[in-house]
């Protein structure tokens, strides 16, 4: 099975390279930009990809909905197979890409777009046949898990943890997209378009760890706590979906105390299978070129899809789980969250709120923060 | 696709449950012992079930070698798919059956037979065809570490903790198989075979739990530390395999202490995916059928194998492996281990090695124990 290659960055390179040594494909010709063209692989038109009868198969890793839309939705109307590692392409237009793929008779898989190396939507789509998967989520974002690690177990602040992440390379220039949690966003829309057949697009609730400071690793340390960025995602009493993404904290044995620097940990509770962990790398050119891979020899093995025709966007509901929540909140709007009594230090009271609703809390703090609150919230990991 | 089930126990039950509710599988019939048949679904004959026309697999969870040895080759010779959860009947016969599947033009799955829910043989498969495995294992037996979690969270001896696990219906009324680490060994064998190539059946070594006391455990605790049983697989640089299981120590860091009761962690570093951990759990009714339908759901969607007809038996070479080992000897023979200088107490000497071969390690301790000593080893993790 030949593949053309869609870009030819951090992930296209591993991608081009991989595909030499993989049984049963071998690489095609590698879209570059106008001018990029440079060496005999390369190519700057797409046509030239669309019109070669030797190319099965298009890897899109450029990332950006356009042009990355046109042209995947080329390739697949040219009948060429297509994979993905372009979680925003997918979240965007998952539904019509798939869609494309079946009135084409071609496959559309995308793995690579969510838990790079972690082999998270390929194993949630192998269990869906046969198993009804009540919840999924997991340690989504790699370059908020590293700076959340840096602040705790190497004692930075986050201005510094941020700065350090972006000399490593995990965090872009603009890191909104990681820290508000967009990111890991997406990636639970992804996994419950795979697992639900719903593509949850409206509803969603997000908080980053934009809020997160040293005085609140001093204090989660003293409760013996470990902060991470959780994606949720599950199926609601009513059938609805629920999906958000937030700071939860756990005890030290939990296994996310143990996903460590950028790594990535996902994981699904099936109602046969058990509660299935995950873990690994979720970025970089060989842990995501892997995942691209994988879906390519799937493929070749006869995959067609990860989400069914069926697939349908909708909103989630997330009335309908709550947590305790601990709070970092202005001491005079403490009485907004019922719970036990808290401790005031500097104007801010820190305490554990009695059971409540998604949300409701994510809605009540962005009433408080509309007017000048400071808040940091987590919710208590209680398994 | 109809699938007929041999053996309706444990897991047989939940394979034929779960057949009635997985996209595109029917149940067949399932084959009992004679004078069970009392029910319409229920055959007593093997024949029956390879003259029906209308059946197209077989799912062997009897366990044993015979008759699970001649079922299943008849099977595969009357043209019908098979998978199985049964490790012994693959560590022995796997090559065996694969070549038969091959010749019948038909797919033989195993991953029900390592891991239980745990998705280990299928990722590794997976990710074979572009990847290259450098080396896997993990925690694979989950009655050892029932027992070692009791013992080191719990504070139970040896003896209860077996108790325990009996009473639990998680260890057998014989446990040799689990204590003793071949179990876990089995499972390494299989992890081989679809990883290299090679299903190594000389040259294993094997240490179990037997010899870890409720001492050790307070020992242990001082120097921060956690024993999981860990089954270890890899490539050599000369491209031979290693293949060996032991206890190994954790530090409180290290995902092994996050796996609790008796669930499983299996795990592989990928040189492109970098390292993978897999953790849920390994045995029970609804988990091990979990895996014995995603199989089934890989072959409907037309997957033939997870070892290669090319895969032969081979010799394991353990020499070149090297770790530090904690060990508790008789004060008199300590110098055999050559280390840091150990503290004495009750006539035994604790300390930690200088890095030792794991094949010298497991023969010197051998020799010992044919002398009569009391000897207690692990590998420090050092990852």
């Amino acid at each position: 099975m030949k593949v053309a290659v869609l870009g030819f960055g951090t992930v296209g390179v591993g991608v081009y390279e991989m595909l030499q040594s993989t049984t049963g494909l071998e690489p095609g010709p590698v879209l570059v930009r106008p001018g990029k063209d440079n060496e005999p692989f390369k190519v700057s038109s797409l046509d030239v990809i669309l019109n070669d009868p030797t190319v099965d198969a298009v890897a899109e890793v450029m990332g950006g909905i356009e042009p990355a839309f046109t042209y995947v939705s080329s390739a697949l109307r040219a009948g060429k197979h297509a994979v993905t590692s372009n979680k925003a392409l997918v979240a965007l237009h998952g539904t019509e890409l798939q869609a494309l793929a079946r009135e084409n008779h071609v496959a559309f898989l995308f793995s690579a777009a969510c838990g790079g190396a972690v082999p998270f939507l390929h194993n949630i789509s192998a269990a869906v046949p046969s198993d009804r998967i009540k919840s999924l989520g997991g340690i989504l974002n790699g370059t908020t898990n590293y700076m959340l690690d840096s602040m705790q177990r190497r004692g930075m602040d986050y201005a510094d943890a941020l700065k350090d992440a972006q000399r490593l390379g995990y965090a872009e220039a603009d890191p909104t997209a990681d820290v508000s949690g967009l990111d890991a966003l997406r990636k639970i829309m992804l996994a419950c378009a795979v697992a639900y057949d719903v593509l949850p697009d409206e509803g969603l609730l997000c908080e980053g760890i934009e809020n997160f400071t040293a005085d609140d690793v001093k204090d989660l340390k003293k409760r013996g706590l470990t902060c991470r960025l959780l994606a949720s995602g599950g199926r609601n009493a009513d059938d609805s979906i629920y999906a958000y993404v937030e700071p939860v904290l756990f005890q030290a044995s939990a296994p996310e105390c143990s996903v460590l620097m950028n790594f990535n940990m996902a994981k699904y509770d099936g109602q046969n299978s058990g509660k299935i962990v995950l873990m690994g790398q979720g970025a970089g050119r060989y842990p995501t070129a892997s995942a691209v891979l994988r879906d390519l020899t799937d493929i070749r093995g006869g995959k067609k899809n990860m989400i069914k025709t069926s697939c349908v966007r909708g909103s989630a509901n997330n009335e309908g789980c709550a947590h305790r929540y601990y709070v970092r909140v202005p001491a005079e709007v403490s009485s907004e969250f019922p719970g036990e009594a808290g401790e005031t230090e500097n104007g801010f009271c820190r305490f554990v709120t009695n059971p409540l609703s998604v949300a409701f809390m994510h809605k009540t703090v962005a009433k408080l923060r509309m007017n000048g609150c400071s808040i940091f919230f987590a919710a208590m990991d209680e398994e």
